[in-house]
Parts: structure tokens; sequence; C-alpha cells
């Protein structure tokens, strides 16, 4: 480590030269136990944000910040674990669907899972809206879970990538968060110290999506799929449709009763189909399935309310109360509701999804700073979406409060600036686009 | 100031797109103050050094640098006052040379000068060879200095650009040292914080130069002249030979004899060539003479002796002892002199001239790190140069030890390394490539 000339290589990458795999591994390390000085970091950050990185320079980034920390080798400890992960949207519940469904099939899948942040909402936020729900789970109480129950869902612990935290903190503040090598090496860094069997990847793509182009999402995709080159955990990726929300429901406890309705087999359509084409790639990358069997075991586990069960047990091994799947009004509830009625007759052409999604942080459902408190019960029911028809005066959408109140007109002006109408509905656009392994 | 977004200024900028100039200015301004951090400051660094600065935005970001310390305004204060800056290169005593050569023609000249680090050597490291030589004035003093003799050379205040002193040394240890805006806001911003008249710039181009190669050379002559847009000094710069040292002597106190031989007419003529050159820009520039004229003024200057009196009197208002222009003997002399031979009969062809600086710091007449301390005596005489033709067992050159002991079969063979023969004289190359302004 002594020989590491951290002048030159700062210089090399500045030229667009390549890092030797010794010397990133080094830079990280010396950084996190800082040896390294922030300001030597930030300039390395913004050189790789701009020039960019190899395949094999963002694998070795990426093994680097794992083994900063902990690394659970879950894959070595259980016949088959899968894990799962999103790039984030409006609406996205589908990690909550797919953990019972998924156990309900005889499958482990554990998730170290993320808050939200921006208009993107946070799936451990939206279990949090269910009473006693303990999303802090140690690694022993994780592992307990899948061991007793086949599905877990927590936060990540302090000791996974601290090199990932540091690192992230030090980006957000000096313009380099927008890099595909930085972006994949700190989403697959905590990802791999985990260690899964498989890690099925949900990147969205459209308005209400990290990326909202879907080259960029391709990129990104494939990008997260070589960077675990070698790691020993099987990755694979849907390119899903972010363009609109997903499902009726964005915000947290609303989220939560949409997620029991998909398990009761009484959900929106979207959900219900995003989820189960990432299921089959869960339960085919386990080995015990192929395609087919694995659709007619997914359609088996909700028909038969075993998938439903499999939440009941899954909630309560997390100390939540799972009497919410019987009676939502167990869960936080809206103190008022506004309804939005359509402006005019027609056919909703678009929802801009960014702005939905800053729409119902701005309620409370979601944080602007990483030190915002969540408004469990505030949040959007979509009513109406992209392609519905509908008659002037009815009710497309309905805003509901939580704990501060709000003006009822600027709410529902601000709802209709977001939503387009037209005489003829939008050309029809698929769910899943892409599967790529 | 308050309303600097740092990170989307940060993002812009990696991206490549613009800053505009109130960015750059409160980003300078809040960094010198301290309240943006080493590490925003290092990734700005990288991001320009990577995508460079367009002319407007560099001529921006000098101002705002020079506009972080004191202004003096010189050119309020005098009819005409002159300053020169040369890029830096191996035997380069010009400026030595052109003050009182100048100042002798009535023409006003004042530098603030900097000291040698690596393979250059430094303006005032030579001056300080004269014993009691005072190079580190007071602004008063530096004026008085231009009030009674015409001319000055001092190092550059405390008060002068702070914020070019605290990017340069962020710039040193995060690989953002090559960058032609950086580059040309450090030069730019010291010199025009002293607001001369005019300014002439030596840019060398070679072997020993900064910038190796033609074309670089020449960017940089017009991006410190860009840099200077509306500043209300008026910049003109020489491009000239650094493909081999200037004059015989490399080192210090042997350059301040070659300085007073050149004043008494005896100097080597490339030296001679060089400084006329520049001499003839400065009297012009003055608007006192045209180009016919000047070169009168200055033959005249040489020949009638006025030009080495007014040596005398500039280094005694400088508190250095002037009888070193009639002894020698007065200035630190070698301990120990080795002779280099000719190993065979023919043409030197080539002089390393990068080679031939580094050799002279090892002598100890230059410095490696900014703390080394100078041996004036050292140095070296290449008494044979590029083109001239040799004979086997001739004295070539002879090296001349300070303080140290050296071995001499040891300085001998490295001496004779970086030196080229052949069969054949080199092709000619002028000493003065291009004028520009």
């Amino acid at each position: 480590m002594s020989d590491l000339n951290v002048y030159e290589l700062l210089n090399r990458k500045r030229r667009g030269g390549p890092l030797e795999p010794r010397e990133i591994e080094a830079f990280v390390d010396r950084y996190t136990t800082g040896s390294i000085p922030d300001y030597q970091m930030s300039a390395l950050l913004m050189a790789i944000a701009i020039n960019g990185m190899t395949a094999e320079e963002m694998a070795t980034l990426t093994q680097a910040m794992l083994r900063s920390g902990e690394q659970w080798h879950l894959r070595d400890q259980y016949d088959f674990v899968a894990d799962k992960h999103s790039t984030g949207g409006v609406g996205d519940k589908v990690s909550l669907v797919l953990s019972p469904w998924v156990g309900a099939c005889g499958v482990k899948i554990g998730m170290l899972s993320g808050r939200g942040l921006g208009h993107t909402g946070g799936t451990l936020d939206k279990l949090e809206a269910i009473p006693r729900f303990n999303a802090r789970l140690s690694r022993d109480q994780f592992q307990r879970c899948i061991d007793e129950v086949n599905c877990v869902i927590s936060t990540s612990t302090e000791g996974i990538a601290p090199a990932d935290k540091k690192i992230y903190a030090l980006r957000d503040v000096t313009g380099t968060v927008e890099s595909l090598p930085l972006i994949t090496a700190s989403i697959m860094s905590k990802k791999l110290a985990m260690g899964a069997s498989s890690l099925i990847l949900d990147v969205k793509t459209g308005s209400g999506a990290f990326m909202r182009h879907y080259q960029e999402s391709k990129a990104l995709a494939l990008s997260l799929i070589a960077a675990a080159a070698g790691s020993g955990t099987r990755v694979e990726a849907l390119i899903t449709d972010m363009n609109r929300p997903l499902g009726i429901a964005a915000g947290n406890a609303n989220e939560i009763v949409e997620t029991i309705e998909v398990l009761k087999g009484n959900g929106p359509a979207d959900v219900e189909e995003v989820t189960r084409a990432q299921a089959v790639r869960v339960l085919v990358m386990s080995g015990r399935f192929d395609e087919q069997s694995a659709v007619t075991a997914l359609d088996d586990a909700l028909r038969s309310g075993r998938a439903l069960d499999q939440a009941r047990k899954w909630i309560t091994s997390q100390g939540g109360d799972a009497k919410i799947a019987d009676d939502y009004s167990l869960l936080p509830q809206p103190t008022e509701t506004f309804e939005v009625r359509a402006p005019r007759s027609g056919f909703i052409t678009a929802i801009d999804t960014y702005q939905a999604g800053m729409f119902t942080v701005d309620l409370g459902a979601g944080r602007k700073k990483a030190d915002d408190i969540i408004d469990y019960a505030a949040g959007v029911m979509f009513d109406r979406r992209s392609g519905d028809e509908v008659k002037a005066g009815e009710t497309i959408a309905r805003i509901q409060l939580g704990h501060s109140k709000r003006d009822a007109e600027e709410l529902r002006k601000r709802f209709l600036s977001f939503v387009t109408f037209g005489d003829a509905p939008p050309p029809g656009r698929p769910l899943v686009f892409e599967h790529l392994k």
C-alpha cells in the first residue's frame, strides 16, 4: 500500500488512463480508513464521473467497496437465497409483493433495502407504516427471518460497505452523483456484500425513473450486471416502465394496502404483471423451476391464498402487526382526503411521473432531505391513469393528507398541472421492456 | 453569494456546461475565505482540468483570483511601467539582463518573480547569489526602487493573490497541475495583481521548457494573453527556444557572472538575442519607441556602458553588493570544478535540456522540494553547445560544485548521458519563433 502514488494516479485518471486493480483497492481502502483525505477522493470521483471507467475498473471498484465492510456470503449458508433491487420509482411496491409471493413458492429471498429520497419512495418507509414493523434488523435477526419464514427486508447495517457510505456522502456534495460507474459500484457493493445466490434487478425507465431515457436505463442495467462479474452472485435485469406511477397508490400506508390487495388477487394488473415478471426470474434462477412451472407455482400461490398467508408470517416475523392484512384501519389513516375531478372529458394521455413523485413527497410521504420525517398516511390514489377515458367532473384522484393541513384548491391545481388530457388514448406501452443477463 | 448553488455548479461543470462570472467569483471568494471546503474545490479543479474553460471563464477565474488579495495598480501610478514573465527554462537569465537594459533606456520595469522548482532555475535564487541582495521587498520598498532606479525584481508578497497560493497547493496534491486554464489563471492572477502597463511573456518551448511541444507552448501563450482581456495591462508574448540551455552558464552565481558579461557586451550571443527581442517589445509597448528606435536605444545603452551602470544602481538599490560587477570573486565560488571532455570528435547534436536542468538541480543549484536550500556556487558551464564542433578530449563543460562533495566520474558519466554527438551539425533552429499579441 505504501507504494501507491496518489498524485500520479490522479494525473493518469485525469488524462483518461486506466487504473490498476491494486491501485483502486488501495485508494478505497486508504480513503475508508482516513489516510487519503476527502479532497483527493473528490478529485478522483470527478475524474471518474467525467472520464468513465472500464468494466474491469468498475468491477474492481465494486469489490473494493464491498470488501471495506462485512461480507455475509449468504449463498454459502443456504441452498439458494435470492436478492432483488429496484432503481426506484413512484408507486413501486414490487419488493413488498415479490417477497411473500416468492417465499410462498418455497424460495428464500432477503433484501437489504433503502429509504426514500427525492421523488422515489422507499421500501423500508412503506414497511414502517405497518405498526411495530422492525426494519432495522441485526444480521442474526435478518438470517433468522430467512430461516423461519423464507423472506426478510431490512435496512443495510452499519457494517455493510462503509466505503460506499463515505463515498456517497462525498459524491452528494461534489456534483458526482450522476456517474454510471459510481452509481453501479454504490448499488452493487451493497448487494454483493450480502452475497445472495441470485439478484434480480428492476431497472426503471421513464419520467419517474432515476434514468429517464431508455438507452441510459439499459446502460445502467448492463453496467450493474457487468460489475457483478466473478462475484458468485448470478445477476439478471428487467427494464420496466416508470413513465406512469406503478399501481394506483403512491405513498406509504396506502401502498401497503395495495400490496395486500395484489396478494389477495384484487390488485392493479400492472403491479401484478411487473412483480410476476421478476418473480418468474427469481424462481427460474433458483434452479427449481423452469419458466412454465414458475408461472404455475406463482399462480397457485396467489389463488390458494398462500402468498397472502406468507405475507402475514413475514410481517409477524419482523415484529409487525399482521392483522393489518384483514383490517386496513389498523394502518395510519388520512386525516383528510381531497378528490380531484377531471376538468374535461377525454383521455388521460400522460402523468409526469417525476412531478407526481415530488407531489407525493411534498405531502409528507417522502423525503427531500435525509432527515425529513415520513408522514405515513399521506399519499395519492391515482384512480384514473394514463390511457383511461374520463368524464368531466369524474373523480380521477384522491389526495390523502396526514398530519399537515393543506389548501385543497392549491393541491388540486398542482395535481392537474402534471396530468395531460387529450381526445384519444396514448399509444400502448409495455410494462416490461427487456430481460438482460 | 448566498444564492450560489455549489452542487448544481459542480454538476454543470462535470457535464462541460459553462459557469457564470458571478459563480466563478463567488466560488473563489468562498474558497479563499474558507466557507467552501477543499473537497469541493478539488472536484471543481478536476472538472476544469478535464473539461477546460472558455476564454471568458478563464479571464473571470484570473480576475477572481487576483481580487482575492492586494491590487497594486502600478499603471495608475506611473506614466508607464513594464512587467515580464518567463514560463521558465535552463540558464534563463533573461529577466536579469532585461531589467537594467530596459531601465537604462528610461523605461521603468518591475517584476514580482518566483523561485526555482524542478528542472528550471529561479530568477530570485540567482539574484540572491549576490551578497546582501534583498529579494524580499515590501510593496513600499518595491515602488521606491522603481521610483529611484527604474527597475526592481522581488518575490511576490503574501498579499498578492492568496487564492492562487491556496489553489496551487491543492492542485499540487490532486493531479490538477497540468491544466491550461488553471496554469493561465495562476500565472496571470499574480501578474495582473501588480497591474503593470504592459507585460511581455517569454513562453519557452522545447525539451527544457514547461511545455515541450510547440503547439502546447503557443496555446499557453494565447491563453495567457486571452486571460488578460479587459485587465488594463497590455500583454504580448514571444515563443522562444528551450531545446538547449540558454547561454553557457546554468546555476546561480555563474548566471550572475554571465548576466554582467552580457551587459558588458561580452555575453553569449543567444542570451543577448533573446533578451533583445523582449526588450524591443517592452520599449515599443511603452509608446516612446518604434521598433527601429528601440533597437538603436538598446544598442546605445549597451555600447555606452549605461546598461551595466544601471545594473550596478539596481543591485545597490536592493541592498546588494554592486562591486560584484567588477570583481566576480565576490560571488560564491565553486569549491571544485570537474571538466567534462568530448568522448569523440564530431558535433554536439543535442543536449536534453530537461535532463541538463535536473542535473544542475542535483548539484544543489535548484530545488526538488520547495524547502530545499540553494547552493549558489553550484552549476554547470556548457562551454560547447548544440551545433558546436568538438575534438575528442576537448573540454566541453565544467561542472561546478559548491558545498557538497561528489564523485567526478559519476557526474561526468551522467552529464554525457544527456549529450548527443554526431558527424554533422543539427539543423539550425531559431531562438525566437513567434511574436503573439
